[in-house]
């Protein structure tokens, strides 16, 4: 409560119940508002809303896009039969830059989570099934697993690992080990391990 | 550049615009918007253009208000012999948290930094000066500088004291010293000088 004005308090207030603006945060940015031209206040304010309006999820990988069929699944030119499982849309955009991969996606919208009450149910599972099960051609022939490294992400997996072995489709998960550029002395116990289990022959 | 779409590109451009935001937590924000149900960034949305509507700027002391005069100027139990001269308008928030200070305010919106091309004409300054030679009554009797312990603080400071002199005003600065908690082994050089410098009888 700044004691200033409720305008000012409510704003403090929402922003402060975004992730990563703690409520110092929050009254740098009201203030920093209060100081721009109006123009730019209204042109943020109406993008806000602009994204609500527009932005929709895939119907086939459940990534945001603005169309019924996201701009990945309705390019000719991915690779159809790989679909590279994610927990989030900016999982998505993280792995296009690095212009490696040419296959599609399926986006789960989170990691099931026994702790925070989120089970298999309330993530994108059904769908990836569906996609699965559906007679398409051409046929999938592998499944790539880009969770997080994170308890949950693991969690997430073995529950995948079981879900899909009756498919008979290959699947595999991306490498743990060391981050390029980091040094094997300051490398943690898990991720060295980690490492030294996933070597490729060179 | 998300290459997803145009609205959400937009929202992440104006996001990173504001600070404290870099482009990832942007992008992070952009995220948690779309999943959030509509209402909740209409309000959002919303309370950033009410702020720019409804906040003004105080006519004596230029903090920011609702009203004509803020509600400090216009109560009845500060002492009008003192003035505190800040730099923003978030300063006098975190004074008045500390519930000590009882007098008045005078917000500079800025300080003198020739680096960035601020001038003494472009702060407050020319507003408090004209206060200060206002016939009004009481007399103001002492006026606290309290800018930032910065180098463009300092130099305000200097420029704030040969504008004052003139006056006949008592004018003083707040205590550069060792912040509570804190340990003398571990304070930098300058803050310790600052600190014996600026000692007090006990």
């Amino acid at each position: 409560m700044t004691n200033i004005s409720d305008s000012l308090d409510s704003l403090i207030e929402e922003l402060s119940s975004l992730p990563q603006i703690g409520r110092k945060t929050a009254r740098r940015l009201a203030m920093f508002i209060i100081k721009q031209p109006r123009e730019k206040i209204e042109k943020l304010s109406k993008s806000l809303l602009d994204v609500k309006d527009k932005i929709k999820f895939c119907k086939i990988c459940c990534n945001i896009t603005e169309n019924e069929i996201c701009k990945i699944c309705s390019s000719e030119k991915r690779d159809r039969t790989v679909i590279c499982i994610v927990e989030e849309p900016q999982d998505v955009l993280a792995i296009e830059k690095t212009n490696e991969y040419k296959g599609l996606y399926h986006v789960l919208h989170g990691r099931i989570s026994p702790l925070d009450g989120i089970g298999p149910e309330d993530i994108k599972l059904k769908e990836l099934l569906d996609r699965l099960n559906e007679s398409g051609s051409p046929k999938i022939e592998e499944l790539i697993l880009a969770l997080n490294p994170t308890v949950e992400g693991e969690t997430t997996i073995l529950y995948l690992q079981k879900l899909l072995k009756p498919l008979g489709i290959k699947v595999s998960r991306i490498a743990r080990g060391l981050p390029v550029g980091s040094d094997i002395e300051l490398a943690d116990e898990v991720t060295l391990a980690k490492a030294i289990e996933g070597r490729i022959p060179c």
